[in-house]
């Protein structure tokens, strides 16, 4: 399989890393010093899926300086605002037969790459492991809660090759599945962040603190039932399938494995860059507003995390 | 004229030591420290009404230690969210004719005093002018935006001692009016407060920064709107007459002069203890409540001030 990872940060090394450990061919496109390190020493892979140094992937820092070349999949992994630029700059390197992944967080990744190569080419991954990138040339694998999740929107697209990528995917020590309800895996996992991610990041508690207060837990209820309502509006089907089960089984499920974990927009506030806000509760009003379900709590999360963002960085 | 200041902190030892500079019987109810320091050396004033030393005070830390006086009036200065106990512990001071004023900020501390003396004998004031308390003892007055209001909701309130009241006020160096419209009055200065207190709070900026994102632009007007709604369905007439018109007021004239100011919230944070939210944006969803209007922005701010709130003062 020929493979280029658009945005090889941690999500997208270390799945080029295990491709590449298996045999494919990998083209990594990210940024300098991560680049510069995996082509002089190779990837270093530390954490829950062992220890490995992988050698023999190409890396660039522009999709420009790539050629042409065949690729079977292109897996965009560069954070969600950044969706619409990076499938714009790889577009000349795509064939009739590639497929895009979205390799991401959040929604509306996918509308962005189906606006450049049409929805029967999309495939949507619902990515839930965690990693991090200690130094360059370093990634490590912290946590997984659930194998990956591959997927299609389109009766179109070809289902057996996207059935054949998880499993490829899977092989390579990347525990993945080919899932028939991605929309729902997807919303899903959005449900879970959008809740706690911003929260976390706005009042400075950690994940398990926040259903101890009956004012988060108040607030976490109607940003789930608001993503819920848009969810139905938009015929994706949900599972649990009610916003008040979903509640149960976070409360009881979900959230006690990650009590102690601050999310990445707490990450993000604390070194003053860009959060993923708009792929989260901002997703969920956007979708929202084009189907006329209000959702005024995920919309006043989405403004003052973009107010507390804008200060933090000294825009105003 | 005889009165009773209960909860003699910042702004209540200012009133009840400008009365007794100008030869009326003030009794101070306040904290051991500041109530030890103002009997042995006397209320020491600085700022923008001029350097005084003032003695004659009765100093008490608690109104069961009050004899009865025949008081003229009782103003409450105490936080709003301790209002409820202020009058009943004052409630034995009380004769027939004592008027009882809240000399606080926010919305509710009427209904509570009502509950207790019946409308008739309610005074309310909106007062707008900044003090603080250096050290015990000593009071420095920063700014005043406009003379303190003094007006009553009941046909049978006494508007003549109530009148009377505000040019005792005036004539004791407190700049005072008598206003036909209390409410109205008091329910501008709350839309100012929600509106800038808690994000200037919860986003740790100036007033002044406010104004220029348009994510908080956004909020403050959804969060006045609400409160024009509300105010609306209480017949409590406002000036001007339209929210749109009032952040029109707001970005032109009211902030400017407090651009660089941070609300008694961002001060509540900084030292772990309760913030009057209860009383500003929790008073207008409680007060929408009981009138079926929604007020989601509102009900948003009050949770996220709550939950920040308690988990500073590491009640999670």
């Amino acid at each position: 399989m020929r493979v280029l990872i658009m945005g090889a940060g941690a999500l997208g090394s270390i799945l080029g890393g295990f491709l590449a450990r298996a045999g494919h061919g990998v083209t990594l496109v990210g940024r300098q010093a991560h680049m510069d390190a995996i082509r002089t020493g190779g990837l270093r892979v530390t954490g829950i899926w062992g220890a490995h140094q992988i050698a023999g992937m190409k890396t660039f820092t522009a999709a420009a300086e790539v050629s042409a070349g065949d690729f079977d999949v292109v897996f965009i992994a560069v954070k969600s605002y950044d969706t619409a630029r990076a499938i714009g700059e790889v577009a000349h390197l795509l064939s009739e037969d590639t497929l895009v992944c979205s390799y991401q967080n959040g929604l509306g990744n996918a509308e962005a790459i189906a606006e450049v190569v049409g929805w029967a080419r999309v495939v949507e991954a619902m990515v839930i492991f965690g990693v991090q990138i200690p130094k360059p040339g370093h990634v490590d694998v912290t946590v997984i809660a659930r194998p990956t999740a591959l997927g299609v929107y389109h009766e179109d697209a070809p289902v057996g090759r996207v059935q054949a990528f998880a499993k490829t995917l899977d092989d390579a020590g990347l525990p993945t599945v080919y899932s028939e309800q991605i929309a729902g895996e997807l919303w899903r996992k959005v449900a879970y962040n959008s809740a706690l991610n911003p929260l976390c990041a706005l009042l400075n508690v950690p994940y398990g603190k926040l259903p101890e207060m009956e004012e988060t837990r108040a607030m976490m209820a109607d940003i789930v039932a608001e993503l819920y309502a848009v969810a139905a509006a938009r015929e994706v089907t949900m599972e649990p399938p009610t916003s008040g089960e979903y509640m149960t089984l976070f409360y009881e499920k979900l959230v006690p494995p990650t009590a102690a974990h601050y999310g990445s927009m707490h990450e993000d506030f604390r070194r003053k860059r860009r959060t993923e806000i708009d792929a989260l509760n901002g997703a969920i009003v956007q979708f929202g507003d084009g189907l006329g379900v209000d959702c005024p709590v995920n919309r006043m999360i989405t403004r003052l995390v973009k107010a507390r963002e804008r200060s933090l960085k000294g825009e105003v």
